[in-house]
């Protein structure tokens, strides 16, 4: 039976990183992947997504300066555009391989499921190592619905051939809006159905209300505190059907959430506790089996699911995997939705903001009228900090073409705990963002 | 005799934030404004020109991305673009002036010219100070060519009303490629004409020829070596007239140059010192009257002659006036040539770095390829380290669509010494420049 130091299950960001980093330790490392080399980020996730983006950005940015430059915004041809994102998708299951083959990581295809908490199966093979790395992701969950084999979902609307004239999507999270949103630019008829009204939970709602305000004058139908009960295949289309509501799409996303993928590790076997929503670690991301480690989207955890955070968890694993660590500590993470506004906060969460409103006070500043804003005609950009009692920066929520960078700068200035004078003495490319960035802190 | 704290003149970026502040000390004071308010940057400089560069950045987002989710891209309406231009400096100069005024900065419009170095004239009256800060900027040179009269400059350039269907260029510093880039985009037959072969000198020459390529393919036509000697007007244009060179042009911009905005200021009559380059001040920015105090580009000096330079300085002064500070001391200085492909640069000048070349080494990244490139198509991205013998960072030179945001951050990263272990714990909105910064540094 092949023997390793570590394996390593699910070559995502995180598997991945980690595998690379082990074996640069001198250890014999595999690495098990049952589906796409890669993971879901760069074959079905944030990469795939950001290609498609691309346009819509692109047509974003000519669409705002129409009257201004522009007499109309070019249309967006999606076959060339889903054949751009092929150009880098195509080759990521392939050169992962290789690239883990040529570092002398061993690979092995299939699903893997501990046989017990020493050795694991795959592809008819046990294999044991001293220590191991789950790290198998997440996949969407499937809404318990009449009709549900009639849903489809991101990882089918990201490898879409032709887009469909009208999609709705079911659930109003970061996917459902992302996805929307490039259908919508793409020309498709787009609707976002959630069963409550408080979309993009987790992000400020005053933003994210004015976010759907900017997506509906962009063609975005939102349909809210609808609890859709059943798909029906009619003739003209899917026909989704709650109380009082009906609506008939070429296509229907569930974007409901999306749930571990442990089904088929076996889990209680190597005596691995988890629940629905993930493995369960401690703060050493070491399972119930102390050789077993854990990390990335497959954790039950609080902190968002993201690839860096995933990564910043592998090189937290590898050095534990040592021992001598002490507990993970998180640095601020940034969430974002993409789009031509991107939505983008950092700091304490919006549930713990609304759990203690009393310690903390806001202010909110208009963008659309500084200079950085008014030359790309971002109207309806606006950044909103929230403070504790002493003053301090908790949290910061940004609506605006350049939310992504400036939540970046963000990040780097209140990890390092610049100060605004230390920030005056800067010279930045003007004008730019980051020339502005004083006025901020 | 009015009587002032301190004089300001000149109103541009360095010498109104100057005034601001001073006013804020508790200072009476004066400003004085020769021609437009708020000088040249936010009207005929930076700001009116990146407005114009919106329209070039949308254009060319789509151009990189035909064939790959677009059949053709927009063209860009000059007409328009012109009065989305207008829509931002229109009100500069009433805005800043009634700024001024509300903050109860007595503000006088007129030349200003030394009666001694206590006194100032300006429009017939006399005022008096007892300190004065000089911050006057410049002024496109005219090129002492037969013909001159027929060259117009970056100042005619924006503020054209129609777009002429052929424009060339003379000169090849940062103006003149950035209003080459916007003339090309926006449908010009466009030329730039140097008198040596190398453009944008103080950018390092591999990925300054890089750029010449990019334009070049781009539908930009260079002529290099050529010594303009006359300007001639011709029925069908002006023509441009060298040693076996010859071009006609519906409009000829001269952009070899900027020279001190001095020549009414009398300063003999103050006994301050100057020459050719500008006002000569110590390191305390005091001119040969240690009462008179100097800033931003009016002075002799080496440092770049830029808006955030000058803001720099003039918050500098602001401390100075008061003595007891010490010699004025350069943050880091990032430099852009703006574009649908940017070239930027920060760190060790190149003219020390090719005079010690034996001590330095450097490493190009071709960026192309990465995910973050290759998601807009930035073909050609690149990224050059330069290191001193120590390996350490002395000077970083970007081309690409995103070199103006990825310098800003690596002005962050220098500055406060960050480390590749330190970055590598960072988390940023993902995928974005940001999230690849652990990779340079």
């Amino acid at each position: 039976m092949p023997k390793y130091d570590v394996i390593v299950i699910g070559s995502g960001p995180a598997g991945n990183a980690a595998a690379y980093a082990l074996k640069e330790q001198g250890k014999n490392v595999a690495i098990i992947e049952a589906d796409l080399w890669g993971g879901t980020c760069p074959n079905r996730g944030c990469d795939p997504k950001k290609m498609l983006m691309s346009g819509v950005e692109a047509k974003m940015r000519v669409e705002r300066l129409t009257g201004k430059g522009f007499e109309t915004s070019p249309e967006i041809n999606w076959e060339e555009l889903m054949a751009f994102k092929k150009s880098y998708t195509d080759s990521v299951p392939d050169s992962t391989q290789h690239g883990l083959a040529s570092a002398k990581i061993t690979t092995y295809h299939g699903t893997a499921s501990f046989v017990d908490s020493k050795t694991i199966a795959v592809a008819d093979q046990k294999l044991t190592a001293e220590q191991y790395l789950i790290a198998t992701g997440q996949s969407p969950t499937v809404l318990p619905l009449e009709g549900k084999e009639h849903l489809r979902n991101s990882t089918d609307f990201l490898a879409l051939e032709q887009l469909p004239k009208k999609v709705a999507f079911i659930g109003a999270g970061y996917i459902a809006f992302e996805l929307a949103i490039i259908a919508n630019a793409a020309g498709a008829q787009t609707h976002i159905i959630h069963h409550n009204d408080q979309p993009l939970k987790g992000f400020d709602r005053e933003l994210v209300n004015q976010l759907v305000e900017h997506l509906e004058a962009a063609g975005i139908n939102f349909h809210f505190n609808i609890d859709t009960q059943k798909i029906a295949k009619q003739a003209e289309g899917y026909q989704i059907i709650a109380n009082d509501f009906e609506l008939t799409a070429d296509l229907v996303i569930g974007a409901t959430g999306r749930k571990p993928n442990i089904d088929h590790l076996a889990l209680e076997k190597a005596n691995v506790d988890y629940d629905k929503k993930g493995i369960k670690v401690n703060e050493r991301l070491q399972t119930s089996q102390a050789h077993i480690f854990a990390c990335g989207d497959v954790l039950a955890k609080n902190t968002p699911k993201l690839t860096p955070v995933a990564g910043y968890e592998a090189s937290y694993v590898v050095e534990a995997m040592n021992g001598q660590v002490s507990a993970i500590d998180y640095p601020l993470i940034p969430t974002i939705v993409f789009g031509d506004q991107r939505l983008a906060r950092v700091g304490v969460s919006e549930k713990e903001l609304a759990e203690h409103s009393e310690k903390y006070h806001t202010q909110t500043i208009d963008l659309a009228g500084w200079y950085t804003y008014q030359r790309i005609n971002d109207q309806g950009a606006k950044i909103k900090f929230v403070y504790d009692e002493a003053d301090k920066i908790v949290a910061i929520t940004c609506l605006s073409q350049l939310a992504d960078e400036l939540i970046n700068y963000l990040v780097i200035l209140l990890t390092k705990q610049i100060t605004h004078a230390e920030l005056e003495k800067f010279i930045f490319a003007y004008p730019s963002p980051a020339s502005d960035l004083s006025y901020f802190i």
